[in-house]
C-alpha cells in the first residue's frame, strides 16, 4: 500500500508527462496500485447523456453484434456526415466540417486559416495558444481580469484586438475553466463590429449547459450564414461523456470547409464516431437527449446553490457544467487536491498550471445528484 | 426489386459522390435495397486476423463491460501510444508518430515537411496526389509502364527525380493497386543515393503480406535510424480489417515527430484505437497474429495458382493479398465490375478510375479459402 506521499509524488510525474492536461484515469489507475475514484469530477461531462447514449449502443450495437461491422469497415466520409448532421442542427452541410474530437478541428483551422496574429483570452484551454506555436503566428493572450472574476470584457478585448492590430481571435463561450457566459447580443454586436478580422474562432462547447431564456440551446451557429469570418467549435465529449469516441464538428464559410476537405480529412471519424453522429442526427434521440440535457442543468444549478455555502473557498458564478473556485482557507490548490484525491477518492482538476489564474484553484465538475453530494462532503471536510 | 440496369445507375451515382475511392459497404447497403454482398473482395484485409482481434475485443472488452469506459473516458496521448508501441516494432518512440488512421499521418507530413514538389508514381493510392493539392506543391507523376506490369523501375524513377529537381518523393511497398515487390537491396541502393532529397515516403501499409525469405516482416522501418529524410507508412486497417477504428502510424526522424507533436495531434486516437495499439505490442498476441499473417499469405499464394488459370484475363504477379487484373475479353472493367456484384454477390474494386492504368482493370483482394473459391467461380462465369 503507497502512503499518501508516495501517491502524490506518482501523480505529480503523470501530471508532469500529461502537459497542460490532466493524467488520464486510465493512466492514474496504471500507475497508482491501490487508487479508488468515486467521482471524476475532473472529467466536464453530463452523465445521465452518456447513460442514455449507452442504452442505444448496448441494443442497437453491442446486442446485435452490429459493433463488430462498424469497426471492421471503413466509415463514412466526411462529408457524408456532414450531410446527416445538417438537418439536426440546421446548418447547410456545406458549411460543416466533422472533427475526430473538436480538438483536431481547432487544430485543422489554426494552420490553415490563421496567418500574422491571434488573440486569446486566458485563462483558456490550452490548446488555442500551444497549437500556434512554431507556425510564424503572434499569439497575444488578453488577460481577463480577476476582480471580474474572469469573465471576458468584450469591448476591452475589442479595444485590445485594434490596439494591437490583431487579425484573428478566440472567444470561448461559456469559457472554460470559469465557466463564464456572455450575452448573445454583446456577442453579435462583437461580431458586426469586427467583420475585418480574419476569423473569429467561437468555442461553444460547452453551450449545451447554459440555459436559455425559453430553455433553448443559445448556439450562434445559425451566424455563420451572416459572418463570414466566424468559425463556431462544438465539442460533443461534454455533452455526451464519450470523449473515447472522439467526435466533434465546426461551422464556417463553405469556402473554409471545401479548402480543408480538398486535400485531406477523408476518414476522420472512426465508425463508432459515425454511429454517435446519426444518433445525434436523429429526431427521437435528439427529444430524450433534451430531457436528460434539462434534468442535468437544473442537478447543476442545486449543485451551485449547495457549494455556495462552504467557507474557506470562493465559487465562480457559471452557466456551464464546472465551477473555477478559489481555495482561501490558506492551503494550496495542489494540497485540496490531493486531499480530495487520495483520502475522498475525488478527482477535480488543480488549475495551477492554467495561465491566466491568480490564486489557488480547483475546477469541480458538477456529475449526477449523488455524485454531487459526494463532491460537497469531502469539499467540505478538506476546508 | 431493382433491375439490373437501376442497381448498376445507383452505383455509379454513389461512386461519384466517393471521390477516387470506393463506395463503403454501408452506403451501398442503405441505398441499394435488395443488394447482397457474399464476398467484400475489394476491402483490403486479412480476415483472419480480423477474427483473432475481435476474439480478444469480445472477451476483454465486450463481455466485461469494459467497453463503456473506452468509450467515455479520454484516450491516451500519442506519445503515450508511441511508447508502448516502441517495444513491438523495436523503434524509439520519440521516433513513432501515432495516427488516426495511416491516411492522416499522410496528411501531416504532406502537409508539414513537403516543400516545393513530390514524385509520385502512378497507378497508386490517390491521396499521394490529391493531399498536396492547393498547397504550392508541384506534384510530378511518374508513369508505371504497362509492358513491366506496373512495376516501379527504380532507377528510371531515380533519373526521373533528378532531372526534374524534384525535392521529395513517395515510393509503395509492395505497390497499391498491383502488388509489385521492390527489393529490399535495391531499396536500400536508392535511399543511400538519395540522402539529398528533403524526403522519402515509403508505404509499407501491406508489407506485412509479402513473405520474406525467412517468413520474417520484410520492413525497412529500422532504416529510418540510418537515412533522415526516410518517412515509413504503416496502415493497420490492412492487416487486422480494423478501417472502422482508424489505426496507423508513422516512422521517421525525431525531430519530426516533435515538430508534429509540439501544436497538435494530441488525443488524436480514440479509445478503440489505443485498445488496439495494446493488443498489438502484446507479445502472446503478436504470436498468435504471426500464425494467421502466414496461414493468410499461403492462401493467398493458392488463391494466385488458381486466378492464373482462368481465360480472358491477364492477373499480376502480386506479393500483396490483392490482385489487379486486365480483363481481355472485350468487356469493360465496369462490366465485370457490376456483373460480379450484381448477379454473384462479389464486391471487388473497378479500376477505371485509376489515373496511370492503360486497359481494363479490376482489383481483387485475397479472402479466406471459402471465399476464394466463391470469387473463382464467379469471375470464371462472368469471363
Amino acid at each position: 500500500m503507497l502512503t499518501f506521499e508516495e501517491k502524490v509524488s506518482i501523480f505529480n510525474k503523470l501530471k508532469e508527462q500529461s502537459g497542460s492536461h490532466s493524467p488520464s484515469i486510465t493512466s492514474l489507475f496504471k500507475e497508482i496500485d491501490d487508487l479508488k475514484i468515486d467521482v471524476d469530477a475532473c472529467f466536464l461531462s453530463n452523465p445521465y447523456a452518456t447513460e442514455l447514449f449507452f442504452s442505444f449502443l448496448k441494443s442497437e450495437l453491442i446486442e446485435t453484434q452490429k459493433i463488430f461491422g462498424v469497426i471492421e469497415y471503413y466509415p463514412a466520409q466526411n462529408k457524408s456526415i456532414a450531410k446527416s448532421l445538417s438537418s439536426a442542427i440546421k446548418v447547410p452541410a456545406k458549411n460543416i466540417f466533422i472533427a475526430n474530437g473538436a480538438i483536431e478541428g481547432i487544430q485543422a483551422i489554426l494552420h490553415r486559416f490563421v496567418k500574422d496574429s491571434i488573440a486569446v483570452p486566458i485563462p483558456t484551454f490550452s490548446s488555442y495558444y500551444e497549437y500556434v506555436q512554431n507556425l510564424g503566428v503572434k499569439c497575444y493572450l488578453y488577460e481577463n481580469s480577476k476582480e471580474n472574476d474572469y469573465k471576458l470584457d468584450l469591448s476591452l478585448y475589442s479595444r485590445f484586438i485594434r490596439d494591437n492590430n490583431i487579425s484573428n481571435c478566440v472567444i470561448i463561450n461559456p469559457n472554460n475553466p470559469d465557466g463564464n457566459h456572455l450575452d448573445r447580443n454583446d456577442l453579435i454586436a462583437f461580431l458586426k463590429s469586427h467583420q475585418d478580422l480574419d476569423n473569429i474562432i467561437l468555442d461553444e462547447s460547452f453551450i449545451h449547459f447554459t440555459k436559455g431564456s425559453n430553455l433553448e440551446i443559445e448556439s450562434l451557429d445559425q451566424e455563420i450564414l451572416n459572418f463570414q469570418n466566424l468559425i463556431v467549435v462544438k465539442s460533443l465529449s461534454k455533452d455526451f461523456g464519450i470523449a473515447g469516441i472522439r467526435a466533434g464538428y465546426l461551422l464556417m464559410d463553405e469556402k473554409k470547409v471545401s479548402s480543408l476537405l480538398s486535400n485531406g480529412y477523408l476518414w476522420n471519424s472512426s465508425g463508432l464516431a459515425e454511429y454517435f453522429f446519426k444518433k445525434y442526427s436523429d429526431k427521437s434521440f435528439r427529444s430524450l437527449y433534451e430531457e436528460v440535457r434539462l434534468k442535468y442543468i437544473d442537478q447543476t444549478e442545486k449543485f451551485y446553490d449547495q457549494l455556495k455555502t462552504l467557507k474557506g473557498i470562493h465559487i465562480i458564478k457559471s452557466k456551464s457544467n464546472f465551477f473555477l473556485a478559489e481555495i482561501l482557507n490558506k492551503k494550496t490548490s495542489s494540497e485540496v487536491f490531493m486531499e480530495l484525491l487520495f483520502k475522498h477518492n475525488i478527482y477535480v482538476r488543480d488549475c495551477s498550471d492554467k495561465i491566466g489564474l491568480n490564486g489557488e484553484y480547483i475546477r469541480i465538475a458538477a456529475r449526477s445528484k449523488e455524485e454531487n453530494t459526494k463532491i460537497f462532503n469531502a469539499l467540505k471536510n478538506v476546508l
